[in-house]
């Protein structure tokens, strides 16, 4: 079987053999602690053995119901914030055509629009005006229902669709991902008539893309779900072993010796633009994971070449404070070819007749000799290409490297205890009955 | 004059009020020494002036070329990448309708796409098989003409144009933003006809979104570029001025200060997501006019409130590295009203009635004062509102904020000394010839 691998050439510099050797054991430990069910947050377990052990019926009920949508719908509106929001996201920019919403009626899937994730009244006022004379259908998605953000935009996105299709009609276009037995939305959704699917009660927000939560929005999307989990499943395989082999266990723990000797900003770097959000996924999973008890390494994102012309001037010279983790794609989906000018205006000649996926190879090549020679380690994560199988495993490698290195930092991976602070402070500020002493605090504050 | 202000009360616990004052003297000399021309860079002080010494001929061409684009156009294709790309990139989102792609033909207005921002054979691609059937006009900018990512780009678009008008029609589509004299696209534009717009030779790339480089896009997206320019000029004459009043010179000492006191990451924050382009070129503005000689402080953004749910745990509570910087805009341009729900099944009637901004508002009071508490100085940047005029003082702040941020942090604001270290291994690895020696050697290396 073909799978990610870890390459640390570009530690070489900075790191010495015998010390990638030394964590070993504490990497295969922390691993295989989680793999057993112990250690902290272990009630949060589930999406280990998610790629083998799903609900297989209600995965048949998420194409049927995709089918449904993709039959009937211009828009598909996913509701959800967090971890109900960023992986689907990233799949379908990842996995889709770049322009898939200006050309949705010529390919024949639903434009897949976003609410809930913020509370910018502008958005919401320009998508109620795009939604218009569409016909939509909605997936919203929360676990307990109550969630700010998700829960404005659908009161708004409800009565819109009752609307438009009745109460009966708006039912049967309205989704709702939810718990399987309690909350808000699952007692709305009983209450209305809508179809449900579960996320499991032991899977956190951000490790939950593999859950109905990711797939259905995947599906409606036009992605091979079950690649996806195909992919996922192989990972899973690698993943139980030890060292070598199951190069996640490689990248926890490069990235915990990085962090123990200085470097305190870890840049994810990735070629392709339609892997910006696939980062904004990567970088829930590893700050909300690790990022508590004043720990913690912190997570950026960039997009080269774009950005190699706006933050490479810092990467290259700046102060020393990171290291670099690229995802480099071994072969481009899609080709584009250089075309030759006979006068050569640009003196770019040299490139005539190549096409630009070698270029951007070439580019990474370059990039990842410059920065290492300019003082910033280079971690790379190749894959072979952009697609459905590829992006399960790589869902799977990071969410495990990502518990072993929450182990390796000592924290819980699978809590967010600093979450609730600025929804407390917001309540109050917004008169919440049972919040008037917290108001008062802190309006005298401000 | 209402203007932007700075507000330290989010510092107040990490820095004393002396401190400030102790920078008073610094701020204003390196303030004063740029506005008469001294110091390092001091060749690339254009931009101090653009906003009442631009070409007045020139702009009233811009908005002609706009006029006859938005007449003749489904796409507006604009090639460029780093500050030939940003600034425009930034306006249009911050400005213009959330989904304008998609609503362009009830816009009456032009899909405004970019290229040549990077390598991308799949971007390429989608983007060539979106221009199909589609009347384009295009806008190829570039200070030389042979940046290899606009300039490979343009190779394929000017090709697709010459095939689609012939060669006299697609001159007639392709608009250039150069080099007033040389160079190779001015070169090429001259021979082959184009209507031209100038690059000052003083204004560097990162500071070049008051010239036509960013002028033309927002002209063709609909934004009144006579309101960004006096907005620009509004702060201009602020930014002439000492302490106080002069708020970016507060914005400049504060984040020097923290600097010094180990705060190494600076997250800009807004609560917009149509601003988060604003934060990519922030990002470039400052990332790479401080960041060399291993110095500088490491620009990171987020987008709340829907980041809080990714990076909130990690600000709120992980390792204690960074200060925040909010973009508060005071009044939403738009509204959207939160419905009451009878059955009040997620507990949110407290909020029936109220306006989504008021709650995004309430979000930024109780998430400051939540992340200070955390220990998380915060900085904030008022705005009362989204639209072109506070665009422009925004882009004036913070280039003058950023001119005089580097001086305190004793580098060149207006170099990049950093970024050919890729370009060179990525020349030699591509096989351009004079590179033949180094290729053998970063071969050898790979």
């Amino acid at each position: 079987m073909d799978r990610i691998s870890v390459d640390l050439s570009g530690t070489a510099g900075f790191v010495g053999g015998h010390e990638l050797t030394y964590m070993e054991g504490a990497a295969e430990g922390a691993a295989h602690s989680m793999i057993r069910g112990m250690g902290p947050g272990s009630e949060f377990l589930g999406w280990l053995s998610l790629p083998h052990d799903y609900d297989k019926d209600e995965f048949k009920r998420i194409l049927a119901a995709a089918e449904k949508v993709r039959g009937e719908s211009d828009v598909f509106l996913v509701i959800g914030i967090g971890g109900s929001y960023l992986g689907a996201r990233a799949a379908i920019d990842m996995l889709t055509h770049t322009f898939r919403n200006q050309l949705y009626k010529a390919r024949k899937a639903p434009q897949v629009l976003f609410a809930g994730h913020n509370m910018s009244a502008a958005y919401m006022s320009d998508l109620l005006e795009m939604l218009e004379g569409r016909e939509v259908s909605v997936n919203v998605i929360s676990k307990s229902g109550t969630t700010t953000e998700p829960a404005v935009a659908f009161r708004m996105v409800k009565r819109l669709m009752e609307e438009k299709y009745g109460k009966e009609g708006a039912a049967r276009r309205i989704y709702a991902t939810t718990d399987k037995a309690s909350g808000a939305l699952r007692r709305m959704a009983d209450a209305e008539g809508y179809e449900t699917f579960a996320i499991p009660g032991d899977v956190g927000g951000r490790f939950s893309v593999l859950t109905a939560v990711g797939l259905l929005p995947m599906a409606v999307a036009g992605i091979d779900i079950g690649s996806v989990m195909a992919g996922a499943a192989d990972y899973e395989k690698v993943a139980s072993g030890g060292f070598p082999g199951n190069d996640c266990l490689k990248y926890a723990s490069m990235r915990n010796i990085l962090y123990r000797k200085g470097k305190s900003v870890e840049v994810m770097v990735s070629y392709e633009p339609s892997m910006a959000m696939f980062t904004e996924w990567w970088k829930q999973l590893f700050g909300e994971s690790e990022g508590k008890d004043q720990k913690g390494i912190f997570p950026a994102g960039v997009g080269f070449t774009t950005d190699l012309h706006s933050m490479g001037q810092f990467i290259q010279d700046g102060a020393r404070i990171m290291f670099e983790t690229v995802i480099n794609v071994d072969r481009s989906a899609k080709s584009a070819m250089i075309p030759d000018d006979p006068e050569d205006c640009d003196g770019l000649n040299f490139l005539s007749g190549m096409d630009m996926g070698l270029v951007n190879r070439k580019a990474a090549q370059g990039t990842l000799l410059a920065h290492v020679e300019g003082g910033v380690p280079n971690v790379a994560v190749n894959v072979p290409e952009v697609s459905a199988y590829w992006f399960g495993q790589l869902v799977y490698f990071f969410e495990m490297a990502c518990g072993v290195s929450c182990r390796l930092m000592g924290v819980n991976p699978f809590d967010q205890p600093g979450v609730e602070g600025y929804k407390r402070n917001m309540f109050a500020l917004l008169g919440k009955p049972g919040y008037e002493r917290e108001r008062a605090e802190l309006e005298a504050r401000l």
